[in-house]
C-alpha cells in the first residue's frame, strides 16, 4: 500500500487533481519530498494536456488511483538543486516527461531506454521508490531526480515546448529506431492530433517525405500548408487509398480508437513498418497474409528514454519545431478535457500553470 | 486467360495433379516448354510435400486453378541446359523452391528478394511469362530459368534436402533478416512440424538458444534429445508460460491455424520480434498495449530470395542440417495428404518421384 505523500513529505504543494472516475479536476493540497542529493526542484510554468491524462482521470484503462494529479508534459524553472546534482543550476529552464524513475540496473536502463524499464516510475499515478504516489505537472512545482530532467534549449518557447516532452518524443523515437526519419523515406502519419501534428513536423525535419492520413478531408489544407506534409490521404476514400497502395516505408499510427489495420498495411511497401503509438483498449484485427507477402511488420513504441528525449528537444530547437497549442488557465481544465474528448483543439492544450494556478 | 501448356509447349511431361477442390491427386499428362537459352531442364528425383500443397489442392485460400500440379520442394539432376546457361551443366544436382519467375527490374529483385517481387511466379498454380500455367514437382521433370535453380551441395542427401527448399529457407531467412539467428539470442519456435523442426535446427546451428513451444507435452523428449532444442514450453501450461515471460529475443511462429498472439508477445523481451510464418485464413487478435510497452513487433516472412536460398542450402550442408522425412511412393500421395491433415508425419513427406512415378 503506497503511503500518501502527506505522511512522509515535508514540502507543501498544490495543484488540481481528479478525485474519482468522473475525472473532474479540482484544487488539491498535498506535499512533495525534500530536495534529495540528486533532485532538482522546479517551479512549474506550463503543462501540456496529453490524451493519456484524459484516459487516466476517467480510469479508462483501469489502475487509476485517486486523488490523481495528472500532467507529464511539464516545463519550469529550477528553484533548488541537491548537493550531488551536476547538470542543472537554479534558474535553468527544464522539463519532465512521462517518467520520473527507473531501476538503473536492467538491460533497458543500461541502454538509455528507461521507458522500457519494467520498474519505470510514471510521472503521475505511479509509486515512487519511497513508496509514495507520484503527482504530475498540474501543480505549482515538482521535485525530480536529475536523471529524468531535460534541459529546455534557450531559443524554444516554453509553452509550445511542453508537449514535446510526451507527444514529441513519442513520435521522434520510433522515427529514429525504425529508421524512418531520414531522406528517401516516405512516412505516413495517421491522425492529425497532438501526436500526429508533431509527428509530421519531426518526420519532415528528419528528411522524410510525409503523407498525412486522416478521416477528415477538411484537414488537407492545414496538413499541407501549415504543417508541411507533402500529401494528404482521406482514409475513407477507397480510390485515394488504392492509388497509394505500396508507397510508404513506414507509418506512425497515432489513433487510439479501434480501427482497421488492413488498409494501413496495404499502404506499406515491402518490408514496411506500421508503428502503433496509440493504445486501443481492445485488440485490433491483424491480417497475417499481407504481412507475410511483404515481410511487413506491426510494432509498438512508447515514449523514449531520457538521453533521446534530450536529443529530441535539442533537435526541435535547432529546427524550430514546437507544438501548435492553445494556452489555457488552470480553471479551464475541465472544459478543456471535454473539448479534448471531441478532438476540439489544434492541437494541444497547454495550461499556463504559473500565471493561473492559485493556492487554495 | 492463361493458355494451357499443351497448346504452346512441345515437351511431353507427366505427373500427379488435382482436378478439383476435392484435392484428390491422380495421374496427369501435360507438356513443358522447350529448353530456352537460360533454362535448365532436370529430371525430378524427390519432391517434398509442403502444407501449402494441401491448402492449394483443396482451394483453401481461393485462387486454385485446376488441373493443379503441386510441389515446390523439388530436387533433381540436370539433363539439358540452354545455350546461355552459366551456372549448371548436365549431371548437376539441383533444386527448385517456391519461385520460378520474377520481374528482375523492381527494387526487391534488385536486392535479391525475388520472393517479394509483385510479379513473382510461383512454382505451381502460377502464370509464367509465356502465359502458361506453372506445374510443380510432383512430375517427371521440370524446366526452369537458371536464376531460380539452386545447386545442391554434394554431401547432403537429396531426399532430405528437398524440404529445405521451402521449409528451410522459410525459417532461415527471417532468422537472418531479423537478426535472431546468432549467439546470444534466445529464439522460440512455435509448432513442431515441417517448418518448426528445421527452424530449430537452423536457429541452433546459427548459434541461438532455442525453446520449442508446442501444445503437445509429449513432444518434449523429441524436441530436446533429437532436434537439439535447449528447452521446451507447453503453451497450454500457464505456469510454464508465466515463468518464461520476457525471456525471448524472437519467436518463429509456424502455426497456420488461428491462435492467440498475446501469450507469445508476453514471452518476448523488450524489443522482441514475433515472426509469423504461417498464414491463418482469418485475422488474428492483436493486443496493441503489450506491443507499445516493450517496443515489440509482429512481422511476417515469406520464403526467401534465390541468393539466400543458395546460402541456406550451403549452410545446411556445412552443418549437416536436413529435414526429418518419411519417403513415400507417388501413389501414396493421397494417403499422405490425409495424414498431413492430422499432422501425422515426422516431419515431412518426400515423394520418391524418380523411382515411383509411372508414365500413364
Amino acid at each position: 500500500m503506497a503511503k500518501s505523500a502527506e505522511e512522509v513529505h515535508p514540502v507543501k504543494s498544490f495543484g488540481w487533481a481528479a478525485r474519482d472516475h468522473s475525472g473532474i479536476l479540482s484544487p488539491f493540497s498535498f506535499s512533495r519530498r525534500a530536495t534529495g542529493a540528486e533532485d532538482v526542484r522546479f517551479k512549474v510554468l506550463y503543462c501540456g494536456i496529453c490524451h493519456t491524462d484524459l484516459h487516466r482521470i476517467k480510469n479508462d484503462w483501469g489502475g487509476s488511483n485517486y486523488p490523481l494529479l495528472p500532467g507529464h508534459e511539464v516545463v519550469g524553472v529550477v528553484t533548488e538543486v541537491g548537493s550531488k546534482v551536476q547538470k542543472f543550476k537554479i534558474g535553468d529552464k527544464v522539463g519532465v516527461g512521462c517518467l520520473v524513475g527507473a531501476c538503473h540496473s536492467c538491460d533497458n536502463c543500461a541502454n538509455d531506454l528507461e521507458n522500457y524499464c519494467p520498474k519505470r516510475v510514471p510521472t503521475y499515478n505511479g509509486t515512487y521508490h519511497d513508496g509514495t504516489t507520484t503527482y504530475g505537472g498540474y501543480s505549482d512545482h515538482m521535485v525530480t531526480n536529475e536523471h529524468f530532467v531535460v534541459r529546455i534549449p534557450e531559443n524554444i518557447p516554453l509553452d509550445a515546448a511542453a508537449p514535446l516532452l510526451c507527444a514529441g518524443i513519442t513520435t521522434y523515437s520510433p522515427l529514429i529506431y525504425f529508421e524512418l526519419g531520414k531522406p528517401g523515406m516516405h512516412v505516413g502519419v495517421v491522425g492529425l492530433g497532438g501526436l500526429g501534428h508533431v509527428g509530421v513536423k519531426f518526420a519532415k525535419a528528419l528528411g522524410a517525405k510525409v503523407t498525412l492520413i486522416s478521416t477528415s478531408p477538411n484537414k488537407k489544407k492545414e496538413a499541407i500548408e501549415h504543417l508541411g506534409a507533402d500529401s494528404f490521404l482521406v482514409s475513407q476514400d477507397s480510390d485515394q487509398m488504392q492509388a497509394a497502395m505500396g508507397t510508404m516505408d513506414g507509418i506512425l499510427d497515432t489513433v487510439s480508437a479501434v480501427h482497421p489495420l488492413l488498409p494501413l498495411i496495404g499502404l506499406l511497401k515491402s518490408h514496411g513498418k506500421l508503428i502503433m503509438l496509440g493504445a486501443p483498449d481492445k485488440p485490433l484485427e491483424l491480417p497475417v497474409f499481407p504481412l507475410l507477402m511483404g515481410r511487413k511488420l506491426v510494432a509498438g513504441s512508447f515514449t523514449g528514454g531520457l538521453k533521446e528525449a534530450q536529443e529530441m528537444i535539442d533537435f526541435a530547437a535547432k529546427h524550430n519545431i514546437t507544438a501548435d497549442i492553445e494556452v489555457i488557465p488552470m480553471d479551464y481544465v475541465n472544459t478543456a478535457m471535454e473539448r479534448l474528448t471531441k478532438s476540439d483543439v489544434k492541437y494541444r492544450f497547454v495550461i499556463d500553470v504559473a500565471n493561473t494556478l492559485k493556492a487554495i
